[in-house]
């Protein structure tokens, strides 16, 4: 029988679910495929460590990652390892030696996947990374390969666990941020340092690789507009649930008028969005095509064996290539279109003011959003006194017209605070 | 540029859909896929007949099948014909001329997926079918491809969308059966005759499909137990939101004991399950494995569009491939397993009992579970006098126990009579 031989760089969480995975389920991939698919070599920095792996691995382990790429009998790296330094140095080299990479790290690609790709390209080499976006949700296979012949309008998901737990806890037991992030902190969900989850970095360099697929034009995390949780209290979740929405930290890509937008920010969604009812740490992407309507992709984004699933699934796509001399789908960024600047897009706004009780209010503050071209689409006075607040729906609006009108209320003297600010997503189109 | 060219069996919603995508999204198409894909040639029973397709199609219509499947020049022939003959034989011819196939024919996949895989298997052609299950939600590829070093361990879904959209409006409306299914008519949910939607008929054909994926055994129509949902009441849904549960008409495939389960009926499912907030006429699949959890895949079951989408993700996948010389995943159904008999299945059951309010009555009912080794999970009862009955959840039990206690509660005097029989999934395992 065949075989289709893999070098690993890195043995993790990740490292060690794939290893299981394919030493367990050995004889069903041997058939799936038609080769059987050997480890051949693991690069870690330290042998000695403990690590849940099937036996005979140990014997595999090597502290030179060169190594591994430049081992002839390697023909597909497995970059499990993480970072952008080595891993950019020993992929590169990997796809230059002629040897199809699968890799997990979505900091890479979302800062230097032009380079990748281009290596990909020029040495006729695969480049998977399903792993790279919803841990073990098949998404990025879909949106080139499922949906090649449609015209995606957007695409919107909660792609960070952490967060996602922390919003449901808020949501479902009425507890602080704090309180949710210490219950998150306690079960092991978030990093050491919790702000690459909590300030929106991680969902930002997923909405970049996001953007880049649906809208075959190359996005860098740099380029997206990015707000984090941590200032959603009580209050707003419980705004929101008493007008029928739920708050979600979304990752959102869209195409507007032959531009691109992305951002990361707290929306609130209709309760009946199929996004709403996301709970825990789990991970979903929303997608709307012209054709296909809406679709939703839902599962685990994080997690050995769940990430591990997607890279194992890559694997064996890229040996069935090996193995018919076909070839994958590459880079599709064919186009280049301009990333839209944060001041011009468009949403709907949900406000929150606290007020004067005095007569005239409500019509000063609605001469403020008129004046900006803010059309309002609900409002409604709670309290009385100096517990007076106004709360407000918007229109979609422009962001430049909101924050204009964000800046004359604040100059009112009926307003004594803006309390609140939060996109509205899901609803009008 | 080079050229892939495509022969169509049929244009109706879903061909001319095709055939709209293709023309629209053309120069996309090209560059995603690196050649023309051209429809050259498009059999219809009626040329005449009025068609939603671009300028210039009418001279592709030919009346004559058989000339399409011999047309030298076809290379990927589309099948949106419907039915078992004429598919059928078109199909292996145009195999065995070496041409790759589309189809969206679950018909004629669940009675017959073994002779047409083994016809391209010999002509070493694709035959792809994403569209046959779950119209344009991505599902065939992510199974077989995204998860081929996964073991599945059950397969759950929504996939009838008339039913799902009359199941909603009965929860949200709190409307009859009836009326729910003269709405679902009067939009045109429904095909002239409803029974294939409502007795089970379409998703069971489809769950046989999904069951020999996930499963990799053969698995026809005909195996596939199968409960429709026009008895379903308003007052069973009533109770199960009363319990926290939604009902849908599931379409389940389990692996049980290295047998596979199949079966098509309504359930009650947790609110929190993400099937319970699939709305409308909208399709999703839930599926739970060995390393990568809970996924579910949600989205548009059927219309021209939808399921035109997935089609034509199919057309340009086998035109990469005829491109690279590569080749696509095949028949995976390389096991053969025994599909379990449904007596011998487990389940959680839900069950309504009129009784007698007399003293003893629970006493003589839990004698009933207990004597035939279904245990109770809990009961209450509802109402006093002529209007008393019993609602109980089971544990998981096996159906033949469970139906031997349905048959002794038949016989008891305190039983007045067994008002309602439910499953419930998605509860213990």
């Amino acid at each position: 029988m065949k075989q289709i031989r893999i070098g690993m760089l890195g043995c993790g969480i990740v490292g060690s679910a794939v290893l299981r995975m394919l030493a367990r389920n050995r004889s069903d991939i041997e058939r799936r495929v038609g080769a059987q698919v050997e480890v051949v070599r693991v690069a870690v920095r330290n042998p000695s460590k403990e690590r849940d792996v099937p036996e005979g691995i140990e014997a595999l382990y090597t502290t030179d990652a060169h190594a591994v790429v430049r081992d002839p009998l390697v023909q597909i790296v497995v970059e499990v390892m993480g970072g952008i330094e080595p891993a950019r140095s020993l992929l590169v080299e990997a796809m230059e030696g002629g040897k199809h990479v699968v890799t997990a790290n979505k900091e890479l690609l979302a800062s230097l996947g032009r380079e990748l790709f281009d290596a990909a390209e020029r040495a006729g080499v695969d480049l998977y990374f399903e792993a790279a976006v919803g841990g073990g949700i098949p998404l990025i296979h879909p949106l080139k390969e499922s949906l090649a012949g449609e015209r995606i309008r957007k695409v919107m998901g909660i792609v960070n666990g952490t967060t996602n737990f922390i919003l449901t806890r808020m949501s479902e037991e009425g507890i602080s941020f704090s309180a949710a992030l210490a219950e998150a902190e306690r079960l092991g969900y978030t990093e050491l340092d919790p702000s690459a989850d909590i300030e929106g970095f991680d969902p930002a360099a997923k909405a970049a690789i996001l953007a880049s697929i649906a809208f075959n034009t190359r996005v860098v995390a740099g380029d997206v507009y990015r707000e984090g949780i941590a200032a959603i209290t009580q209050q707003d979740i419980a705004f929101a649930a008493r007008l029928g929405y739920a708050v979600k930290l979304l990752a959102i890509a869209e195409s507007q008028d032959g531009e691109v937008a992305v951002r990361v920010h707290p929306a609130m969604i209709p309760r009946t969005h199929p996004l709403a009812s996301v709970r825990d740490n789990l991970n979903a992407v929303f997608v709307q095509g012209e054709n296909v309507g809406e679709l939703m992709f839902l599962g685990r984004g994080a997690g050995g064996p769940p990430t591990g699933t997607s890279v194992v699934g890559d694997v064996l796509d890229i040996a069935r290539n090996i193995l018919s001399g076909g070839r994958g789908v590459g880079c599709t960024c064919y186009t280049e279109k301009t990333v839209r600047p944060m001041e011009t897009m468009f949403a709907q706004y949900y406000i929150l003011l606290k007020v004067a009780d005095l007569p005239g209010v409500l019509a000063s503050v609605a001469g403020v959003f008129g004046h900006n071209n803010v059309s309002i689409g609900s409002v409604w006075q709670e309290g009385v006194g100096e517990e007076a607040q106004l709360v407000l729906i918007t229109h979609r609006a422009m962001e430049r017209d909101l924050r204009a009108t964000l800046h004359d209320l604040r100059e009112l003297e009926a307003v004594t605070k803006v309390a609140s600010v939060m996109r509205v997503e899901g609803g009008e189109a």
